[in-house]
């Protein structure tokens, strides 16, 4: 409108030279091309913009794998080197598969299925491939970690050691429930086609939520656990080992393990809060942004 | 400029009757009207959609605030009841200020401080007293912190047990530091005026994001020391008191504690990632936004 009127301001001392039908045409051409070189702009603009964020975004995200990939092997070498390796025979040895598989599932696989989401590879393509692929991720997540829990319960059986007293297996078993149920309701409104597009958006951001809460919830149940499991072991009474409280070698370990996992799961909660990271739909008004089917949006 | 073109055609067929001024000043009115009534549409829709957004913003405050209530009385009740109460005298009694003053300063006052930040009481006013309420909550809390942590340093001090040696008070500790560095940062880059807009405009999502980091922090620091020190005093073999593993009252107690805990800390993170509940100049464009002072917007 204000173009318009800028070139009806000028076209006033000359307009009896000129036909209505000309002048219309006058002013639409000038508004189409300033409105092409306010779109071309814009849209280099948007371009960079999207180049900075792409970059910022694999920075935190390369990060998340490598913490991630430290938590593990972390893990792994704790329970193989300091706490005699693994078995499946009720032994503290089938313990040990616990914090392996609760670290390797609820908490690495977990986290990087959720941030999957947000790798900016092919953003406006069709999100199914992405969509299965973050659902079976988390499909092995809930599969270890149930093993994970199936080993610590048989241990317990076996040792005769209660289950779910201490504050660590309530936090951890109300996580996994957690983790599942959000599964379950992830697959029946997220992929199955059957689910309106109107309950879908409803539920997103729910999904979205429970996704970085579970998160925290797993943050509290390994520290809380690894804490439990180094005041367990580490005694310092028998064969001349040191107790926790003199930080031997197994508790630095451990403790690394644990600023580790927490130092992971704050990197995979600043990518999902990072609103700039999200889908495009989600962000607000996006020139690149070309609408799909709602199926495939939510 | 379309609502331009469509009075143009209706124009072509009596421009012979209007002069070019009277075309001007006629299409220029239907402009306006179109623009009024569009622009009175979309404020209904958007107060409507506003108090629908307030109404369940009050839901889950209340909801903290309720849970951050029961938080400190449950963690009051264990110690004063369960513990032995309160002294400065190096003893246990000293010991059980750290984990009432840490759940009423760092977890409870700390959270209500940083989503007092989302409560829409006068939005598009000024914020300074908001901030100053939001800095002075925030100092409350980082001087209960401290006041815990000496507890702690001078119960062991005086029984000879190692300090900082366990992964609870590593995260503990570093929670603490971290807290009062981002107070610190807060005050220097948010509250004194001589720090420039566009840094604030570059910190604000940092010191957002931290705030919700550092909350995630304190949930696992309480869950591994309530794990931890239920496990240190319930052992059952003094005086035929029951062990942690029997679940007696004192264990339950702690128990739902750390439930309480975990479940406040989850609705203080949604409350903080909730985009809609943001202040309205970091949402998406917004009608009823007035800009404000740089520096007061920030």
């Amino acid at each position: 409108m204000r173009n318009w009127l800028r070139v009806g301001k000028q076209s006033q001392f000359r307009v009896c030279s000129l036909s209505f039908r000309d002048y219309l045409q006058y002013a639409y051409i000038y508004y189409l091309d300033i409105s092409v070189q306010s779109f071309e702009c814009e849209q280099y603009c948007s371009s960079v913009s999207r180049m900075m964020t792409n970059t910022s975004f694999y920075i935190w995200y390369f990060l998340s794998l490598g913490l991630g990939l430290a938590c593990v092997v972390c893990v792994c070498l704790w329970n193989s080197q300091w706490r005699g390796g693994f078995a499946w025979d009720g032994s503290s040895r089938q313990f040990n598969w616990h914090p392996v598989l609760m670290v390797t599932g609820m908490l690495v696989l977990y986290g990087n299925g959720a941030v999957l989401y947000r790798v900016p590879l092919n953003w406006g393509a069709n999100k199914r491939p992405r969509k299965l692929l973050h659902a079976a991720l988390m499909l092995i997540a809930v599969i270890l970690s149930v093993i994970g829990l199936c080993a610590v319960f048989g241990n317990h059986n076996a040792s005769k050691i209660p289950n779910l007293y201490s504050l660590h297996s309530w936090i951890g078993i109300t996580t996994a429930a957690l983790f599942a149920t959000q599964w379950a309701a992830g697959m029946a409104v997220f992929l199955f086609p059957w689910c309106p597009g109107s309950l879908r958006k409803l539920l997103k951001p729910q999904h979205v939520w429970m996704g970085g809460g579970l998160m925290t919830l797993c943050i509290a149940a390994c520290i809380s656990g690894i804490n439990e499991k180094l005041f367990f072991v580490l005694k310092g009474n028998t064969n001349g080992s040191q107790p926790y409280s003199q930080l031997p070698t197994e508790a630095l370990l451990g403790n690394s393990l644990g600023v580790l996992i927490v130092a992971f799961g704050l990197v995979v909660l600043k990518i999902l809060s990072t609103h700039e990271w999200q889908w495009p739909e989600s962000q607000p008004a996006d020139l690149t942004y070309t609408p799909l089917l709602d199926e495939e949006n939510t």
